[in-house]
């Protein structure tokens, strides 16, 4: 790795500070050593008042792990503490969820992501008052090294998820300290909004979640949205690649040339000006053209748009997929739909645990699919709208929970749309120039995925974009993508927030992004 | 759909041009819609004088595929072209790969991807001389259908994939005509350097491929490239599952208060600025902090380094891994070792045809690794050098097959390197402050991976940004993730492109990018 590597691999910046800036950067670091130097003499001291302990070896705080030694001692996962480990000593790495201390008795809760267990540590053979009163001051959040025997339980503990066993800690070690003052409770952050307010009990606002995202990731209900979230992807590539398709990696940094106008963001590029790229959509239809006949990818997509809904990002991770068809671009239509159906049976099948854990926080209904997938035309759907006495005119756009209730599915596509309200690109219905071949699905009524046939023939995409008012001079490698034999081709691109949001029920596409990203937002 | 949203997802800008433009593009128009009639004016002319051909409804040019109809017509692989097919009427879309016209016939070679069949039309009861004509001017990379029987033939067709079988053209429309002049010949793109200049024969320059690069990739060896980087990915994410690892969505537009510093592009963000990221570095550790455990991401990386060498990109894809451990750093580079080592053996199982392919334009050895991975410290890895002549200083860079040869593998991790060349958060080795718990892994002598066990105190961290002038307030959240509770952890990132580049033995990291970025080169 050569030294230009190394300053590139970190993330942290290497620019020095202000000579103002490493004065203040000094002092702090002095304050931090006298601290530390503090701390040790309060452990020196700590333990020289505890030199008549028996127990003095059983717990405290050891030196960090820095990798000093390979250690031949098997840690046992939380989930997998049941009765048939009963009677066993076992050595477990968690964190302290909860403490209270009881006369002479520590009771912890120990938790390791969504699992928890109840460990208690009390004064006798191998574990002394001051063990207790040590265990009992370990801060929460804290992580700890416990040696415990694993003891089947008369009563099931109904709050922890290891109901029928209980560790009798006989060694206790902090492997990380957390500080005593947290940002934010944990059990704070999963109890439902009514129940909150109700019962007179903290919940915690969306901000504070994420200003403190570390520490709000870690709670049962976020562990389960983005391990589904995870799952989605699975079941979105393992699905497109078993029909075939290849999986693509497209550039994000994108040049004057191919792009312009308006929600994008500009970067900075050497001694030029280049832009993030609002959909891999000019990429995708270039393997098209260059023979890959159908290709998916996965990555952020950037929309420089100043909205601040419940829905819109600035930055998302796009599924996007495209595909050379036959004859009819329903062709295409089936292929997602079958695919977006695979990902929700995948998702009822194996990730009942998840979506249960986050209805506990957030009440919602199952996600309701047909089998084949509901298809309307854009004008029937308007039509049914209207008789229900929604107004709107024919070119609107149509948002609504009203198709979901009178076809019972939670999952169906609006075809035909409008020529007029779709990109330039999109292919013209063959029948009416007022339409055109393409459409929008929507989970729950919200809409998740566009797409279309596109044009594939330079000569009438030059057409479309000159009606459309389009620099023929931005666009020019995009329609010479055409001109060398294209074949007819379709596809769509699919929100994986939205698809996540929707999918649990829940309200806000910040829920289902790790560290989202909007007008308001560049932090964490 | 809301109309912003329409104009959001088009990636083709909404922004008008000038009048002047506007002027000219309407002039443009007009000349394409005089050529357009032109054309049709011609093909009536066409038409009429060939009235008297029998086979007239046999061939031509017909209307573009906009999906006017769901025609119940099965189109055959031309991979699935076999002796089985003998006699079978079939109808196949292709492109035109080579026609030659010979007396009464015309031989075509059709392709689909890697795979191309013979094809001919020759005059008889089913094609009459004028179709044969139509045939053979066909230009060449067009897309057709065709109607034809499948015959076994004699001798084997050496120049193509399928080489029992060649098919008897009843019928040929085409789907899409390219123009005639191709900007390259897919026959010199994928002609070995050696080979072009020994018989006076035309190779394509690596500019003129990447500027016509929907053309190139349509060659075998890009084709074949292509796929097999969509199994690297494929095989990491699947290996990384097995084991328990979780997938992440990091965001790639960061603030400047986490970043900041040398190499790095700046966006405008609305009225402010922010930064692209030049790793998922701080992400994958905040997660590990956020108890998912084992997180892995697959995603763009950006670099803003002047550097135009054959290994170096401005944006390429990241490979990223991090994890918690027990005991040792060596935890982390078994599982990411083991991870590699499955990557090369699903490679040589899954793609030997891909392999080969792209040997036949690039030979190289096949690719050698050992198991277990060999590990050597940096030191003695240095040492050998100069044992071996190779003059450098302790701590430079070590990049050298000499290793490789040594040991007759391909891959090889040198292990704790010098702390003082690596990035600030890098844990320091216990036992030698000169070096640290940090780690590079090669493929044929060239660096794939960087990582490290990484400081998870933020006490530790506080000191050694200190120590390497870091301006603290800008890594406030960074080095706050670490206070409430972080387990150790380490991780490493492996660059997609150059993996592929050096499995396959290729030279040059363009090769391995669809739409390769570096300083002088934002298009395609």
């Amino acid at each position: 790795m050569t030294k230009e590597e190394v300053q590139g691999a970190t993330e942290e910046g290497q620019q020095g500070p202000s000579k103002k800036g490493l004065k203040k950067q000094q002092k702090e670091a002095e304050k931090a050593a006298k601290k530390a130097e503090k701390q040790a003499k309060l452990a020196a001291e700590h333990q020289s008042t505890e030199e008549d302990d028996f127990a003095k070896d059983r717990y405290g705080v050891p030196a960090m792990v820095q990798s000093q030694q390979k250690l031949d001692r098997a840690l046992v996962r939380v989930q997998d503490l049941t009765p048939d480990k009963a009677d066993q000593l076992i050595w477990l790495r968690a964190r302290v969820h909860t403490s209270r201390a009881k006369g002479k008795q520590c009771f912890l809760v120990l938790r390791q992501q969504q699992f928890n267990v109840q460990a208690l540590v009390a004064v006798g053979d191998r574990a002394s008052k001051q063990m207790v009163k040590f265990a009992a001051n370990i801060t929460k959040e804290s992580i700890v090294d416990v040696e415990a025997s694993v003891r089947k339980v008369e009563q099931k503990i109904e709050s922890c998820s290891q109901q029928d066993v209980e560790l009798h800690i006989e060694r206790i070690f902090v492997v990380s300290q957390a500080e005593p003052r947290l940002p934010l409770q944990l059990e704070d952050a999963v109890r439902p909004d009514g129940e909150g307010e109700e019962e007179g009990r903290a919940t915690v606002n969306q901000d504070t979640k994420l200003d403190n995202r570390v520490i709000d990731l870690r709670t049962t209900t976020s562990q389960a949205i983005f391990r589904l979230q995870s799952g989605v992807c699975q079941l979105f590539r393992d699905t497109l690649t078993k029909k075939g398709f290849v999986e693509i990696q497209t550039p994000k940094i994108i040049s004057a040339a191919s792009e312009g106008g308006a929600n994008v963001f500009t970067v900075s590029y050497f001694k030029t000006s280049a832009y993030l790229a609002q959909s891999p959509q000019l990429y995708k239809q270039m393997c098209i053209c260059a023979d890959f006949d159908k290709v998916f990818c996965v990555g952020p997509v950037f929309r420089a748009e100043d909205s601040n809904t419940h829905r819109h990002l600035t930055e998302f991770v796009g599924l996007d997929i495209e595909m050379a068809f036959s004859y009819h671009y329903h062709e295409v239509i089936e292929s997602i739909t079958d695919t977006m159906v695979q990902i929700f049976k995948g998702l009822r099948d194996n990730f009942q645990t998840e979506i249960q854990t986050v209805n506990k926080q957030f009440p919602s209904e199952p996600f309701k699919f047909l089998e084949p997938t509901l298809r309307l035309e854009y004008t029937e759907g308007v039509a049914m709208l209207r008789e229900a006495g929604v107004e709107m005119g024919d070119e609107d756009d149509l948002r609504s929970e009203h198709l979901a209730r009178t076809y019972d599915t939670d999952f169906y596509v609006l075809d035909k749309y409008p020529l007029a309200v779709r990109p330039f690109y999109t292919m013209p219905d063959p029948n009416d120039l007022k339409y055109s071949n393409s459409y929008d699905m929507f989970m729950r009524g919200e809409e998740i995925l566009s797409g279309a046939q596109r044009i594939h023939d330079a000569q009438l995409l030059t057409e479309r974009a000159t009606h459309h008012q389009i620099d023929l001079e931005k666009i020019k490698s995009y329609i010479d993508s055409f001109r060398y034999g294209a074949p007819p081709h379709g596809g769509g691109g699919i929100g994986l927030e939205r698809v996540c949001m929707l999918y649990l029920g829940l309200h806000n596409v910040r829920q289902t992004s790790m560290f989202p990203r909007d007008p308001k937002r560049l932090t964490p």
